[in-house]
């Protein structure tokens, strides 16, 4: 199945087994680009995020955590730079009203020659079968090339006129490039302008004077803001850490990917500030460490892979990402930067305060330098989603379609199963339940037939079904079925919890988690 | 010491140790009525929220939850009533440019009438002593008398002119009471105007026009939107709820009170769909089961009563509050709500998507009424800081001050200090440390005498202090104390874990809440 298929499928199948609905769905034109998060959606969320929260805050005696608010004096964003610099270059077409980020326009432009090229090599291949060499094909064929070079020539071209970015030109490219509004198929635009992403509001609390507030684009500067509070209350020494997630709103003109991309969307972000000069070690710790708390979810090391940043922002001197494998490439989920003392610096230059750390072990005072690692929950989300889903040939020649979750973030641990819905096996199931929900999530299921309901936990992810039956009533046991295997044994209820807990838990992943950083040199 | 200055010395605690920040507190215009969670503050709100959390989905199989986005279609606040009538009466003075709200001038005039009465009652006990009669006095003071017909005339013209409301009859009152202005002190006001507490912002994705959206002035309508996705995908039958918990705004004009009434705030929500009919029988199982749920948490039967509303929205058919004593008096924390069909009525209406339950055991298709549970996230917290605030003093004349939070709400758990910071006890305390902290918040504290740091610990409300001394090197003991008794004893470390996380665990409030309930009419 082609992978863009396979992605469709899971946007469909979060729906159906209500993980994610698109928002304000009963109304013909909905809402665009965002999301609401259905029952599932709402535990696998919450899961992903305790795991965040508790590998931050509990397994580092140096690192706590805040929740600050969406709005922020506005000062602030004219301080992190967001009023002056945050923007999209935005072109409209005349003709059909419609308005598109220059930028995309022209990177899906270089994606046509791309595109071009392997329409050539797979012609070729198709021609000359096992006798062709796609090396040498590349490198010498006419028409190859000469895309080759149109790519790369726009490539250059482009990548400069984005430094600034230099409107005019971008503009020129798009009118040189002869690209077509997809809706109207006309070249009528505009000139190419800076769109604010921020979303802006209204305090409505004096007459005549209304202030405009912003939705925070980012959490980190909630952070920032805090710091001196932070640190003078908890009595926290360098290094340290402020950890936070909240709610983030950027007004993109371009969302796609389902919630890969939203306008309103979910940060986990820490903020580690450090020593100046001490900040590489610590940027290469927290790339490790944040690899590691990926990787011990057990989602496959090979599905991710860091993204080195070669161009920085001014005030950085480090950046990675990590990238997880996506149905539609490998795509980032979570950025690590070395931001230098650059925040705390601008708040002190437009607040006023002084952003200093007295270090009682050089009896200096200094603004501290500071490593952030962000992680989207949404995309962290996603990335599990795309993971978990399989649609799997049985060896009897069925199928089903399974969710093979990382069970500490299955949103429902266990379900116990009467086998029929009578005849007390419901009662004997309710008291299975309210034993173990305690301890995990259990649900109880009492409609349709065994297959069904055992198909319907796997579309679910459940790790555990527990099949009660009349020989429970007799000697306490039950069937136990494992969703990835779907083997099945026999247990005594009294051990359900045993067998179970460990394997669901986050803790566990935390203890292991735990470990592997413990190993990494600070 | 007054209650007046009791709060005020909660809102400088809740800034000291780290609960509450102003917002953007580094800037000297801050931002009024926002405010950020500290590091303490966020953790005892965490622990509320999952409290509430699974007190709805784990301790009911019938009631999932959801996290619908803040964005939503802006037809849904049409269909709710939202844009044409959720608003307040303002009026502005044109010497101090100050914005007001009408009622809310008149309500304190209202107040100043009982003031008033309440002086001439204090003068006239203070006078007469032991002899002194108040019900007499009251029923007989020719000035009383006055007062008291003033302050009834008053609210009997008020509550009129509120229906509707009569906006010009509203500006008669205050030009007829001869309100001033505060500031001012002039009676230059403006005409009373209709101002729409909801903030909005613009969707830029189009050319030309931009759409407006709005904020949500409440997390309720995210889930009758979502009803018919949510009773599919899981499958309900009525009665069912749908629980969230999320952010909501209101560009409230008088925020005031600290997290009391703020323009960013969080609710936990909650809607019971069930057949029509049933309603009132829900509505007080609903009443009682939240009443039960705030009483688990042990702070205090007498400080919570119910209160019924004597005036119902027009679709209501019945609405309590439950009120928590707070320094300010007697305050809404929660209000339950029998909403009859009326939400799900206007999103068929507007949204032409038929909002039915098909219901297998009458064979019937129908709107389902719904009684809501709605609480607020900031109110609950500040209801747990002001009754766990206390200036104890000691029987040693000296005095401390205590958090006696509810243990399951604590932000840490327990507190390993090391008598001294060296001769192995930091790496022994660590130890301890390292273990206990997979199963409940443990902070190891290393600087300070050990009595600042017990100071400490009750004044961010810490049950349980554990100190590590050179015996413990010995035979593996240490000191427990208790928070609220300040009491010590010599336990086994291995028993440490044992005699705390029953005490701190959620889970046990949940227990113990779940035997509650179970005996409830249903």
């Amino acid at each position: 199945m082609a992978q863009e298929d396979v992605f469709k499928k899971i946007v469909s199948h979060c729906k159906e087994y209500g993980f994610v609905f698109p928002s304000s769905d009963i109304y013909p034109d909905g809402l665009a680009a965002v999301y609401d998060y259905g029952p599932n959606g709402v535990e696998l969320k919450n899961n992903i995020k305790k795991y965040w929260w508790d590998s931050m805050v509990l397994l580092h005696n140096n690192i706590v955590g805040i929740d600050a608010a969406i709005f922020m004096n506005p000062t602030v964003w004219k301080a992190s730079g967001h009023v002056d610099a945050f923007n999209d270059p935005l072109i409209d077409n005349r003709d059909s009203k419609k308005r598109y980020r220059a930028d995309v326009l022209i990177e899906d432009q270089i994606a046509k020659y791309e595109e071009k090229i392997d329409k050539e090599v797979k012609k070729a291949a198709k021609k000359f079968g096992d006798a062709f060499d796609e090396k040498k094909f590349r490198e010498t064929n006419p028409r190859v090339l000469e895309h080759q070079k149109k790519r790369d020539d726009l490539h250059a071209r482009y990548t400069e006129a984005m430094q600034g970015p230099n409107l005019e030109e971008l503009k020129q490219i798009i009118l040189d490039e002869g690209i077509v509004d997809p809706i109207s198929g006309t070249k009528n635009w505009t000139d190419v302008r800076q769109f604010n992403l921020m979303f802006s509001t209204e305090f409505g609390s004096t007459a005549g004077a209304t202030s405009k507030v912003y939705l925070r684009p980012e959490t980190a500067q909630g952070i920032f803001v805090n710091f001196l509070n932070v640190q003078k209350t908890t009595r926290q020494k360098l290094p340290f850490g402020i950890a936070q997630i909240g709610k983030a709103f950027r007004n993109e003109i371009v969302a796609r990917q389902f919630v890969f991309r939203m306008r309103e969307f979910e940060q986990m972000e820490m903020q580690f500030f450090c020593q100046p000069g001490t900040e590489m070690k610590w940027f290469e710790y927290w790339k490790k460490a944040r690899l590691a708390w990926h990787e011990a979810l057990g989602m496959g090391n090979d599905n991710y892979r860091y993204h080195d940043h070669e161009k920085l922002a001014f005030y950085a001197n480090a950046a990675t990402d990590i990238e997880f494998k996506m149905p539609f490439g490998f795509k980032e989920v979570e950025g690590i930067h070395s931001r230098t003392n650059y925040d705390l610096s601008q708040h002190e230059k437009f607040s006023g305060t002084k952003m200093r750390y007295f270090d009682p072990d050089t009896n200096e005072s200094y603004v501290p330098y500071d490593v952030e690692t962000s992680i989207g929950v949404d995309r962290m989300f996603l990335s599990v989603m795309c993971h978990s889903y399989e649609e799997e040939k049985l060896e009897n020649g069925s199928s089903r379609v399974v969710l093979h979750l990382p069970e500490a973030l299955a949103p429902i641990k266990c379900a116990v199963l009467p086998l029929v819905n009578k005849d007390g096996l419901p009662e004997k199931a309710q008291e299975i339940v309210n034993d173990l929900k305690f301890h995990f999530t259990t649900h109880i299921e009492a409609k349709d037939s065994i297959g069904k309901r055992y198909r319907r936990q796997d579309a679910i992810g459940t790790p555990f079904c527990v099949t009660v039956d009349g020989q429970t009533l007799e000697d306490n046991t039950v069937t136990l079925r494992y969703r990835d295997s779907m083997e099945q044994e026999r247990v005594p209820v009294e051990k359900l919890r045993e067998i179970i807990e460990d394997r669901v838990s986050i803790t566990s992943v935390l203890k292991k988690l735990s470990k592997e950083i413990e190993g990494l040199d600070k």
